[in-house]
């Protein structure tokens, strides 16, 4: 497992490491007799070029970067970015590519890293998730040297850049449009984390599909965690007001999975009293009781989606605007229409 | 943020990319005024080396790798990868490492992909995870020229490698005592892959002490998703069997959950008819109702604590046996004395 060097072939040829160097690289600066001998020689040895000597060579580092700038102890708790990051893998694999993962605590660190990535050529492209308003990693990638990028995430949001997306503005209209005919004038959003441009677009989609049914709708912020899921649960669950809800819609699925555990605890039953819809759909919807109604999509083969995507800018075609998918609706063991009492 | 390469230096100096190339690397082939003026060129232009020309001068990549063998299908649905991966991460924050993370099909990909890196110089050292009884990983990892390794699991399987563990024989033990100590005679153990070495541990210390108790103990195989956690818990107690467990013990979160689903699909009362452990405990177990007892250990410190123990490894300190834990038992609202009747 040894690895040749440049100065094992030198030493090899009785050349200097110079003159290997050029030979390899196939550079003036070595006769091309010399030449020769050096290429054969190297080849005899068994030698392979170093990542390390193909990226100074301008060749590929044969890696993709992906910056999380998420609270670490928040981040295994929803399976998103493991079956994301799982499609990534599955397109980089065809290629041998590596995925250089990153996790930072916050939006300076991740300025920090696209630069250090970039100066010292450590990933050929990288993709940018949970795209802001007027985000600054926007601006910072769409640089006229810019590391290659795709952004997940909506083209109101990309600057300019590829992206892809799903469009979560029509999924959120369709659970409000079904929770309406279902009977329900009464319908919370426990959202994820404000800022987040993804976030907006859903809250906005909430707003105006409410307005326009004359449903009253009521929006909570979370940091996606089961923990403030129930919090907010519990708390428009008990404030004894008029308003109270009779349909929940949540950013993820493991905050519909506390509001499922919040609805046992008041001795509520999930779907008669209540209705439930997670977001995104996954394996964890389908092993409640009852299962979890929820917005699907394929989140794994959106990450491939996203690489395949990557690549292409990688390879210098052109970029676009691709939607992946709609989530679609589908109705499983919390959703019913409401009682009339 | 464009990058100043050797060949800009060298047209600004005037001399041939050979000599910056000497010169930046401190090599001999250039003479002392020459070094000194393309150094003082370097510097003011703002040249900063690359991690790969630091890598192919022998420094650090500053890169740690973690391949995992696993369907990217199943990949997001258990908790633990991503909690280890950032707790692994919160550790090369302060180093500004990066994690190249692969996720492989099969064994036979991940010792290509060990061997690869260690030809190409692409990570200083790697997480060995899932060992199995006389794994070739971990004899690959073994030898004399090998990357730096660390195993995540039991002294017995790493081969002499550098290893942090969990005592999961004793935490085993732990909840089969407790549940016969509140008078279940008949417990299940709902495993994962079989294989893995942690999968056999856990197998042994769990036959050995429902022997030693005298309880019938019955064991199934699954692949760790929610999906064959139901299936296996519904046959146990559909099965008609006198046997029929009264308890059961979980490789994961998401099957106790699924487990728990099952109970509430057939009508069996938790914890009253029925006891459940989950193993890893994650938050979950905290967002169900009832909230599940679990086998709990801190995922995300025990990949910080990997993460020291592979710097020791690449800053070549020696390596040892290290128990990061053994999990304790958190009884929560799903295990409570058998009823008898």
């Amino acid at each position: 497992m040894a690895r040749i060097t440049i100065t094992d072939i030198a030493r090899r040829a009785g050349v200097s490491t110079g003159a290997v160097s050029y030979a390899l690289n196939d550079r003036p600066g070595v006769s091309k007799e010399t030449r020769a001998r050096i290429l054969e020689i190297a080849a005899e040895m068994g030698w392979q070029p170093s990542s390390a000597a193909r990226s100074l060579s301008g060749a590929k580092t044969e890696t993709v970067g992906l910056v999380l700038a998420r609270d670490p102890s928040t981040l295994g708790v929803e399976s998103f970015y493991m079956q994301f990051i799982a499609g990534i893998e599955s397109e980089l694999q065809k290629r041998s590519y590596g995925l250089l993962l990153q996790v930072v605590p916050d939006q300076d660190s991740e300025l920090r890293t696209y630069r250090t990535w970039r100066a010292a050529r450590r990933v050929d492209g990288v993709v940018l998730v949970d795209p802001r308003v007027d985000d600054p990693r926007v601006a910072l990638l769409a640089e006229e040297d810019a590391l290659p990028a795709v952004v997940v995430g909506d083209t109101t949001l990309a600057g300019g850049l590829p992206n892809v997306w799903t469009d979560d503005a029509a999924a959120i209209r369709e659970s409000v449009r079904y929770l309406h005919a279902a009977g329900h004038r009464r319908i919370a959003r426990i959202a994820g984390t404000e800022g987040y441009g993804h976030t907006l677009i859903r809250d906005e989609a909430f707003d105006d599909e409410v307005q326009r049914l004359g449903v009253h709708g009521v929006v909570a912020r979370t940091d996606y965690t089961p923990d403030q899921g129930a919090t907010a649960t519990r708390s428009l669950l008990t404030s004894g007001d008029a308003d109270r809800p009779t349909a929940f819609i949540y950013d993820n699925d493991v905050m519909a999975l506390a509001g499922l555990g919040v609805a046992a605890e008041l001795g509520l039953r999930v779907p008669d009293d209540l209705s439930i819809i997670a977001w995104d759909d996954s394996p964890l919807c389908e092993a409640t009781f009852p299962r979890l109604s929820a917005l699907s999509h394929d989140v794994t083969r959106f990450g491939a989606h996203v690489a395949r995507r990557l690549f292409d800018r990688v390879d210098g075609k052109p970029g676009g605007s691709f939607l992946d998918s709609t989530p679609t609706l589908r109705p499983r063991g919390t959703t019913a229409p409401l009682r009339r009492g």
